[in-house]
């Protein structure tokens, strides 16, 4: 690229827009299937697949841990995973502020190359949209995604069922706490990375164990609690958490201690949250803890008749709090 | 909706966001595939499929004969149908400024609702951001889309052939006009109307005519010529123009000739170009012509073996010029 920065003629849709369409993603997500014409055609087998969106707007976006580009792929692979699909064909559309450092939309477009290369996903289609200095704040991703959901899984939110065990498959809050020092706001120097990572693996390992897994959700904006309680709205049931049981990072810790915030409702961008028959859940957890990203798995809790709609919170000293319901501000533009 | 203005609680991921979701989205796109999880779940007959993406920034978000919902599944709808695709299921993401109007972004979901259920297009996932006020400007649309490819269907941007007919499906540069008009920047008052319009019925009309088609694009950002410069390059061909035959509205052709335009650089929005055997364009050409979109469909040129990569066009005086090669910023967040 001659220029330094991105300028309103690079989505104007003319020549400068073949520039950083050849220079920067199309050199770095090159594939057989990336389209050079309105839509990328892709062979499909009969069957079901899932089909996910997510925009990612995060700031700032480069953070320790990872970039924008790396959450891009990652949320939208965590969706198809979460669906029990395994992840195939990605697209992403970008809207670019007019000004905007090439370098960094470079960086960018390498670590969604690299992502999605981790992940076993294709990018093949793609859309490049420049706003005006001030009309869009840095760079704002799309990613859709489309997966193969594999035979014999069947999870979704409505299916979680009393006397399932709950799992994550990490220590939780880890993103939200990143991007919460990274913007400094709060004067706070602590070593903390975002967990963002792909995770079709964990998935496949879980369902390698066993396809009797109800829900698996990736607790992204609002962290697990916020998943929690969907769930136990969706599926009409009560959780009871073991607080002592619930994996946190030292340094998520200290700042959540210093700052008066729960972990459980800080983002996570590399974590799940699964539903499955008790009988099952060491199997799971024993398996996920092989895995890259699942180390720190753990069973946090249990599905109950009672308490509908409600998760209740076993404090290390024994007593019982309902978790609050999520809601609110939290902290804007984490993912 | 409780409140009258977006606020950055309902993109938190919490109750807010349920709310929007639930009120707006849900209530206007309800259909048996729409999820509510992190995927749609949909059923896929072995074969082909198309799967496109556009991110839709336009500004003023409302404009005559159209807003940026209806424009953003046109824009995917017709991105497939140029495949020779039946648009099947769509995604959208919304990026939203704070203090956004709860009415209009009501109005707006109301559109794209229509607008799909008129493409035979269902809306199956979505997702939702909302950005600090002044870090987005008012509301960003990113659709994406899956379409089946027809049987015996093979469209192309590099199949363009020396004897092809050049047709336009209607008059042009209405869509860039509109824009310019509506943004009140140059003073002018003209009744221009977008021509902002899914397409499938249109593209179906053709192949039931004739399979033997070598193109169809939509031309959006950059209108029709430059598209015809993309043809002419990944086909390795010439293309010669008739201007006489060109079809312009009159208002159009009135605020071009105040401002120094030329129309075929101006965006359209629901006009196709194609490329067909000069054998097959009459009938091509009469049978659009009963379309409720396509009435002033007209031959316009033809394919050349002779100026590869360039753009002929023959004036009404007979003279012959080369159409200025596409580039530069003609008019930003044009869609």
């Amino acid at each position: 690229m001659e220029e330094k920065v991105i300028t309103l003629a690079h989505g104007a849709g003319g020549r400068q827009t073949s520039d950083v369409i050849n220079n920067i993603f199309k050199k770095n997500f090159a594939n057989e299937n990336l389209t050079a014409d309105d839509a990328a055609v892709l062979p499909m087998d009969a069957g079901k697949i899932a089909f996910t969106t997510d925009g990612f707007i995060v700031s700032p976006a480069l953070f320790p841990g990872g970039n924008i580009g790396k959450l891009s792929i990652c949320g939208t692979v965590n969706d198809l995973s979460c669906m029990g699909a395994k992840p195939l064909y990605l697209s992403c559309a970008f809207v670019i502020e007019e000004g905007f450092p090439i370098e960094t939309l470079e960086l960018i477009a390498e670590s969604m190359a690299k992502t999605a290369k981790e992940a076993g996903v294709r990018i093949v289609a793609g859309d490049t949209k420049v706003a005006g200095k001030g009309q869009v704040d840095g760079v704002f991703i799309t990613t859709t995604g489309i997966g193969k959901i594999q035979e014999g899984v069947n999870t979704a939110g409505d299916l979680a069922k009393p006397g399932d065990a709950v799992i994550v498959t990490g220590d939780v809050g880890r993103h939200g706490c990143t991007i919460l020092v990274a913007r400094d706001s709060y004067g706070i120097d602590a070593d903390v990375t975002s967990d963002c990572a792909p995770l079709w693996d964990a998935v496949k390992t879980m369902i390698d164990t066993t396809k009797d897994i109800h829900v698996i959700r990736d607790a992204t904006r609002g962290g697990v609690g916020t998943v929690l309680y969907e769930i136990a709205e969706q599926s009409s049931v009560g959780i009871r958490l073991e607080k002592e049981n619930i994996p946190v990072d030292d340094k998520v810790k200290g700042v959540c201690g210093m700052l008066g915030l729960e972990p459980l409702y800080l983002a996570c961008e590399g974590r799940l949250v699964v539903f499955a028959p008790k009988e099952h859940a060491p199997a799971i957890v024993e398996a996920l803890r092989k895995g890259k990203y699942t180390q720190n798995a753990a069973i946090i809790g249990e599905v109950t008749k009672e308490n509908v709609g409600k998760v209740i919170m076993k404090t290390e000293i024994g007593s019982e709090t309902i978790l609050p319901a999520p809601g609110g501000e939290l902290l804007p533009r984490i993912c």
